[in-house]
């Protein structure tokens, strides 16, 4: 495993003295801002001329892009969904003494780049020699938390030696495209733009489509404040519009600039009230000033924190890295809106497009129900509910019953268009169900379930019954042509983990059928001949068992392979997905992330402890944890099995995959729907926090090298902090009623707060 | 099944009097032109602006389009190479007082097409109307055999009513583009033009490309011999030449051009050689004149027919259809060129792009044994052998070794793009070493064997022993992630038919491994433990067999699949592919083509008539014959269990399958490859031929409907004519030594002719 660190150790900071031309994408995605609403990569202000990618990205602003594929296949989507790179509106030019600044040419002197996460703010300092001139250039941003519209930019000109004439010059500037556009298209076209001497805005909007789905208009609006210029003007081309001043100073003054920009768009107005409703907020934001609108931003982030902070004392590396991942994943969705979702790169490249993956349900779910309100769970789940048509068109078009929700989408329609994945990793609808249950269950919202939940249960269910077939000669329902969570196989039969999936979605069905209200078992018209043939497929369903060795089979045949240990791989092999051909990584039994291990960590409460450590101690010596997503789930296991030291070493690739760059891919963005994985390898991992039957549990121990860790959750009305060291854990109800929780099996009542100690074993 | 029929039944034509722009394209495959160096689909000379697949192709230029895929896998290939479309050098403008002739604008009054087979001649006659003017054109024209670089097009323009002035503009055009190009790309550009009044010259050269395969450069020049003319002249535009001639005519006299184009191509001249001598040919074609060179061409064409041409007396559509296939085969290939192949769509369409598929060694090589000299298909053998090292490169490319020849190809590089195919439908390999025994076996070459065959054997093998793995648990090698034969399903494990053709492969290697040179044995340096192994491979390997159902089961799980009759399928569910999602197709147990039954119909002497039987009345149900491959090889068997009826219904889809546009996809380009379908059907089917251990033998009968049928063949240096009519078989040895035949198990010497006839059973 190489690794590839870009920035310093820090508890707080993302920071570094150095720049390397040569990272400058990697350094981009890992300084990346975000406020849910909208974000932008860590792209400087001024030109830079070598490879970069430049990258702005608004909540809910897609592109439908004409699918590509080789061959085409009845029942592939007609179009990607794609997130897509907005206009760029924190660029500002800057000449000094005419010749335009580039810090790919320029000769960089000295160079400061910080990011700082409790404040959710950027600051950069750089110092280049240009002819004779040794200039600094400050520059410090944020995207507001408070005013979700704002993007303010504190930019600072500075000349160390003689005298300079300093131009700058702020813009806003459409003339951007996809870098993974599928036939080199420019999504975006001009509507609207102007400028006078100390404002510009540019409105543009999304180009017609064939697919009849939503265009988007975004307009920007910059006010620019600065004085001491000499000379201003304004100047405006096609989508694009620019203020420029004029400064001489020397050392000791500066030429500096406030550019404020607000970014609106026809999701939240109208077309028609786009720039007006730009200009309102931005006239609150200069009344309130740059110092006023950056502590409100500030204090929005101390309280997201103090809700969901996780302190590790003795591994500044690891503390450094649970709070980025919490910190960028809070800079991509924080529950304000149930239109949106959590996209695998949030705004921080554009790889994979769409906005929703199971990695929502499967793995960010568990983590928002405990660090968040459950609003914030309730809209992810409304997401999917309002998009239980869509999925029923999904299934529709392989000619099947009932809802099967997308791979990837924006509006509910499948954008994927890999067969393998479209058509077979339809384990998907699986966790679309467990995020209800997992839902219902932590909050106890029933009227959820019968509002809302059983709507899309009982159309998964539907979707289920028509997609196993009987096998008459073994007397069994199967599931055929399936790829389960491990991608590394495709078109399998009979995956264990789908096939248990299946059951458990018709089974908890079965069980919320009850108490609903005349209306909805009326509109939901589940049929007597359903039901039979449901319990039928709960009865008589194949679920692949070796008798030999007492696991669950990831597949019919998965044993018949040549099966090989992780350990025998040599590190040139390593990531296989890079190194090996995909004929040799399908026909491996190497696993990219939990199959049969994701069945026992949903349901650990029906598992046997030897059935977990069996199953773990065949599958996880084969996984080559090559998905993100992988690591967390082992992990959380392993500490239930005891395995301390491959619980840790597990995590650890979870809590830094991206500031070390495990993947060797982050320069396309950040895994964000995989930043969950180290929150829940601490929580429900080291400190063995579950819910089962409405009940909160926990098993703590403290990672060998550690002093310390604690954390806090949401939990019913409660906020508890749990603090857990060598000797004792600590549960403090900080909010809430009190209430009864179990502790290594023991039962306890917390009231105020509870001191729980190891007892000698 | 729909059938869709544009020309009259006719034994040696192919001829209509309607004109339907509804089913243009479907016309311009269907009237299509080869000589084997180049290929004109039937397009008008003058102007049509309605759709229309304008397509001219050149054998062995191409051009590597870079490969588009929805996700890109290791191992994918860099490029798809295309068959590409040329410059367009039969267009001929017709104005008539001015105004543009456009076939799809003008009123037509009538309209006769006719392509003769017997000649290789298209002709056309249309009266139009424009203005006040009747007009009639009548066009004739052909691809040379004689002067392969040759197309000559006798054209003329008549007034029926009044006078009018008449400018004939015949032009070379370069403007043109590949409809699959995959990135809209023009392939071609410009190298050198000119024109003085009555000739014109246009070279073109395939554009640069990145992956360092030939680019191509091609001339073309015409001369144009008209007389009567009151003003002639010449222009040149980008990529464009053109000769105009302005008559006034009226009714009774004619405005009339023959245009000679040759086209000579960097395949075989220098490219600054190539105008040159493309001149000289020229000069040549126009001091015989017209009617000699169109002489010699039908006279080359009448020697093709002598030796191939079946008659069928009885039934007049299925006669028509079985010179169809003929003539467009051998307008395709006639082995002229060992660097040539037979491409899936001739030079009649770019669909599917390539040269070179396994249907050349599976379908195309058992009929040219037997309808052309044993020459033709050494070179279609020394094609595979030449590309043995990119064979090789193609292996390693996946992390194997040995030889893995490509799906598609122009240099023996893979050129396909779909994991399922390009990793997994490995039994190709398998036909390319069947192909070397059938030459052998049929032809007796055994110096091929020890000088080329040899060498693509054992790279062979070793493939497979590397490709195949031992599984421990069932003491079996397998071959897990394959695509047998029937590509309705993907990625399944131990497909019977490619365990047979592995191991089938690895016992003639060893086999042949025997009396080789020194020189040849230490060139291919095969190892004893190599050859353990695949003894051990030939001892060991696994194929699944139904003990129940006696039967060779296609693969691990197919028996696990509800299993259908193709009588259960409705009417609108066909074609599966057009109808149903990939995911349906995949997950039923309905088979596109022989799989099971294609290893028995290679192999027909190893297995009983009762395993024939079982197999057949088990699989041929289930498949729907939805391969243009898969009719004839069902046809074969069924006449063997004397299952006539069927062997007929089933051969008749094969005789008429682009006639009658069976498969809905004839616009896109004819189905040249399994157009030997209907020959095999015929011949080894309804006469049931069969040479096994170098033993010619016969088993026929004459279908039902039908008076008698006849069919020459190529055996060892005797050409033999066998007619069969109810009565009796009558084999005729027309050229050659005697020799010993069988018929029905009973051995006959044919000296002369002798005449079998059936006993009462």
């Amino acid at each position: 495993m190489t690794i590839q660190r870009l920035f310093d150790i820090d508890k707080w900071k993302i920071k570094t003295n150095t720049f390397d031309h040569q990272h400058k994408r990697l350094q981009e995605s890992l300084t990346s801002l975000g406020n849910g609403y909208m974000g932008i990569r860590g792209n400087f202000e001024e030109s830079y001329s070598g490879d970069s990618h430049q990258g702005t990205y608004l909540a809910g602003v897609w592109f439908p892009d004409k699918t590509r594929v080789g061959w085409w296949k009845n029942g592939y989507p007609d179009y990607f969904g794609k997130v897509i790179n907005a206009m760029n509106f924190i660029g500002i030019d800057v000449y000094i003494n005419d010749e335009k600044v580039d810090l790919y040419q320029n000769k960089i002197e000295s160079f400061e780049l910080e990011l700082n996460m409790k404040q959710g703010i950027l600051r950069r300092s750089v110092v280049i020699r240009l002819g004779d001139q040794t200039i600094k250039i400050s520059s410090e941003r944020f995207l507001s938390l408070a005013v979700k519209q704002l993007c303010a930019i504190d930019y600072q000109v500075e000349c160390l030696t003689g005298e300079a004439k300093i131009t700058l010059v702020p813009y806003l500037d459409g003339n951007v495209t996809n870098e993974d556009a599928n036939y080199e298209e420019q999504f975006w076209q001009e509507i609207e733009k102007g400028a006078d001497h100390h404002s510009g805005y540019l409105m543009t909007k999304t180009i017609e489509n064939q697919f009849g789905t939503p265009r988007f208009t975004v307009s920007a609006r910059m006010a620019n404040i600065t004085d001491g210029f000499v000379n201003e003007s304004s100047e405006t081309a096609a989508m694009y519009v620019e203020n420029r001043y004029t400064y001489y100073i020397k050392p000791g003054t500066t030429a500096s600039l406030k550019k404020y920009i607000i970014v609106t768009t026809s999701r939240d107005f109208l077309e028609s009230e786009l720039l007006a409703s730009g200009q309102e907020l931005l006239k609150r934001v200069l009344q309130q000033g740059y110092e006023q609108v950056k502590q409100h931003h500030i204090d929005r982030w101390k309280e997201r924190w103090l809700k969901a902070d996780i302190e590790i004392n003795g591994d500044n590396e690891l503390q450094q890295g649970i709070r980025y991942n919490i910190f960028q994943l809070f800079s991509t969705y924080y529950g304000d809106d149930s239109r949106l979702n959590i996209g695998p790169k949030g705004f921080t490249g554009e790889k994979y497009g769409g906005a929703a993956y199971w990695d929502t349900e499967a793995y960010a779910v568990p983590m928002y129900l405990s660090v968040a309100s459950p609003e914030v769970t309730k809209n992810l789940l409304l997401y999917r509910y309002n998009h239980l048509e869509a999925a029923k068109h999904n299934a529709a078009k392989l000619g099947l019953k009932g809802a099967l929700y997308p791979m990837v989408t924006f509006v509910g329609d499948e954008c994927h268009n890999e067969w393998e994945i479209t058509f077979e990793e339809i384990h998907r609808n699986g966790a679309i169900a467990y995020a209800i249950y997992n839902y219902v269950n932590y909050t106890g919202d029933r009227d959820y379930m019968k509002e809302y939940g059983i709507d899309v249960l009982v159309e998964i269910s539907r979707f289920w019954a028509d997609r196993v077939h009987f096998s008459k000669r073994n007397g069994k329902y199967m599931i055929h042509g399936v790829t389960g969570p491990n991608e590394y196989e495709n078109n399998v039969n009979n995956n264990w983990y789908t096939n248990l999936m299946a059951v458990w979605t018709i089974e908890y069905t079965l069980e919320n059928l009850r108490d609903l209200s005349p209306e909805k078992s009326s509109k939901l018209a589940v049929q007597e001949e359903e039901i039979t043939l449901w319990k039928d497929i709960i009865k008589r369903m194949y679920y692949p068992y070796s008798e030999e060795l007492k696991i669950f089979v990831q597949h019919d045949t998965f044993l018949d392979k040549e099966l090989k240990m992780t350990d025998q791989l040599n590190s040139i092999d390593r990531p296989l997905y890079q190194n090996w051909s995909w004929d040799k990584i399908l026909r491996s039994n190497f696993i990219k992330q939990a199959d049969v291990l994701q069945g026992i960590y949903l349901f650990s409460d029906r598992f046997t402890i030897e059935e977990k450590r069996r199953n773990f101690e065949f599958y996880e010596p084969m996984t080559v944890h090559e998905s993100s997503l992988s690591p967390s789930v082992h992990a959380v296991i392993a500490a239930e099995l005891k395995k301390e030291d491959k619980a840790v070493e597990l995590y650890k690739r979870t809590a830094r995959l991206d500031l070390d760059n495990y993947n060797h891919d982050t320069e396309d963005g950040l895994h964000i729907t995989s930043m969950t994985g180290s929150w829940l390898a601490i929580v429900q991992g080291f400190a063995g926090m579950r819910v089962w039957n409405e009940q909160l549990s926990f098993a703590p121990f403290l990672p060998k090298d550690w002093d310390r860790y604690a954390f806090k959750i949401n939990y019913r009305g409660r906020l508890i902090k749990i603090s857990v060291t060598e000797e004792k854990t600590v549960f403090e109800l900080l909010k809430g009623e009190p209430l009864s929780i179990t502790v290594f099996n023991e039962s306890i009542e917390l009231n105020n707060s509870y001191e729980w100690r190891k007892l000698d074993e």
